[in-house]
């Protein structure tokens, strides 16, 4: 009986940790050992995966030893020094935290649209795509094969809990607080509860409110989630040239990010097309039916795996493109579900 | 002396009719009589407007007659019918409910873009756009008289106001009952809880969640609210042919509807000439310094008259465009503050 080969998560009790923890429990049995790695902090910590409880261990290159796969879900500045280590020590490391995403040397991989990118890994490193990208490609690299993409114009309705788990618990608090008040129209109440709850790693208040900032400043009044979402768009789906804008929005919900999509292509469209094309993709459910009140919202998607599309029209001054609304769980499908397929599919490599 | 013209208004006690009475108090004191309005279930209540209390009338015939200016905040249904009714009874009627913004024979008007269209009212009535269509309208009209606007993709976050007072009370409800459980990761808990609270005029949960759906069903996939930010659009800015694709979600705020725009322009843009533009119209004000954590938000807005104006980029890769975030108060500014303009702009007619 050959060797399973054995994975370590960095990561394990962050926001996506759970998450993670629970598709590895769920999907079939092709690791050996699973190694939970979190920082010396939360190190001791015991979690359950795949029925058996798993004392979580501090991070350092004992914990990394021996380990064929290594999934990073810990923050950037984590993956980034101990990636390459992990690698040095033998492993596979699959980034889910945004460190090397956008690396020449590192492929970004969606294992439904672009498996044969994992194969060339320079760096030892393969990255999967930020949980706002993943909320798109499903459907926009299906449609793409269909119709040929040539634009991409979106606006994101992003969860607080995309931001971590800190984000979400100030958005529990301002919730709490507020729900106390007498919600006038004014929100000077909604201001001075806020005040006290604080917005934690936020830039303004979330409750009853929206944020237009996610992510961090670049040139041109852009964010960084913006223009990510456009070279990471660009990368996976092969087309460095496709036109991408984005707006990027913080919402007061506490998990599901949602997008709208105005994608124009080089063939026209038609709905009945788009429709059979997003029914029939993997990792795609479509939902749309507004006539009788079906389409995705966050409160129906949270918890599953896939991205649900719906709202699908061609528009009205264009038979090339069509717009859409999408949505899916940023923790699940977003942080942990993609980085896992391309755990999976790297032990598929071993014993080698 | 001469007579100053007497106002009425249809609809003061709806969810915008706060604003209207707070805006009449405040403003020049241009009207003689301002008579009160309401369903014959509201008649009898008394209101302040200009420092005085004001009982409110049943709408009838004997209600309206002797008025110059009739304004309608009323649902559609209402106005309808009793526009027409003002109208013969020697009135100006101002339609703030959307049942003639689209009638050939009916100027649509916002009196900063274009007052000349008032003059013409074949049927003696003139519209005010959607409360949508008037967070949009201020800054893209202003930057359209400089750069000649071509295509908008617009995707809105419309606060629960902007479907009535019964909206605002299902999302309170909600949020209540929400914040009194252990808000968790998966919405189970939320979903029973809202259940409990109902949805009013909803169609789906709206606290912790985003609904993409705002209107009724039109052909096509659309909502009458996408078809209507279109049209209305191409009504006011004189432009039949400009290309639209609107997306319109409901979020969890109780006040202040958002936009996020992609408009292409016939000329090259920057973001500099943008700001300056947005910096310099009336009913607009630049608020734009993501850096400093100056971005509009609902809450920074409610209450205020102007539109808001943030995130101004170039699109990275299309010289011709900008990206921008827009906020505006859709009671104040959206539903109350454009009906009353048109009603000062047809007041200064007076006496005829």
């Amino acid at each position: 009986m050959t060797r399973k080969p054995a994975l370590a998560v960095v990561g394990a009790t962050g926001a996506a940790g759970g998450e993670l923890l629970q598709i590895l429990s769920r999907h079939e049995d092709i690791w050996g050992e699973i190694r939970l790695i979190s920082s010396p902090r939360s190190a001791g910590r015991k979690l359950a995966v795949r029925g058996e409880e798993c004392v979580v261990l501090g991070l350092d290159e004992e914990a990394l030893r021996g380990c064929d796969v290594v999934l990073f879900l810990a923050p950037e500045e984590i993956c980034a020094r101990w990636a390459p280590v992990a690698v040095s020590l033998g492993a596979v490391a699959v980034d889910g935290s945004g460190a090397f995403r956008l690396d020449p040397d590192v492929p970004l991989v969606v294992p439904e649209l672009n498996p044969h990118a994992l194969r060339i890994r320079p760096r030892g490193i393969v990255a999967s795509p930020h949980d706002t990208t993943l909320t798109l490609l499903p459907a926009i690299g299906a449609l793409h094969a269909a119709f040929g993409l040539r634009e991409l114009v979106i606006s994101s309705y992003q969860a607080a809990s995309g931001a971590g788990r800190g984000a979400m618990a100030a958005l529990r608090a301002q919730l709490a607080l507020v729900a106390g008040t007498e919600l006038g129209t004014a929100t000077g109440d909604l201001r001075r509860a806020v005040g006290e709850a604080g917005t934690g790693p936020l830039p303004a208040p979330l409750a009853l409110n929206v944020v237009p900032w996610t992510g961090t400043v670049r040139p041109g009044g852009w964010s960084s989630e913006e223009l990510g979402l456009r070279e990471e768009t660009r990368k996976v789906l092969g087309l460095p040239e496709l036109k991408v804008a984005a707006t990027c929005v913080r919402v007061p919900v506490l998990t599901a990010h949602s997008l709208t999509v105005h994608a124009r292509f080089e063939d026209e469209v038609t709905v009945a097309r788009a429709h059979e094309i997003l029914a029939t993709s993997p990792g795609v459910v479509l939902y749309d039916e507004p006539a009788l009140g079906d389409f995705p919202t966050p409160a129906d998607v949270v918890g599953t795996d896939p991205t649900w599309a719906g709202r699908v029209r061609r528009a009205p001054d264009d038979e090339r493109a069509l717009d859409l609304f999408l949505c899916a769980d940023n923790l699940r499908q977003g942080a942990a579900l993609n980085a896992v397929h391309i755990a999976e599919t790297v032990a598929a490599e071993f014993p080698r």
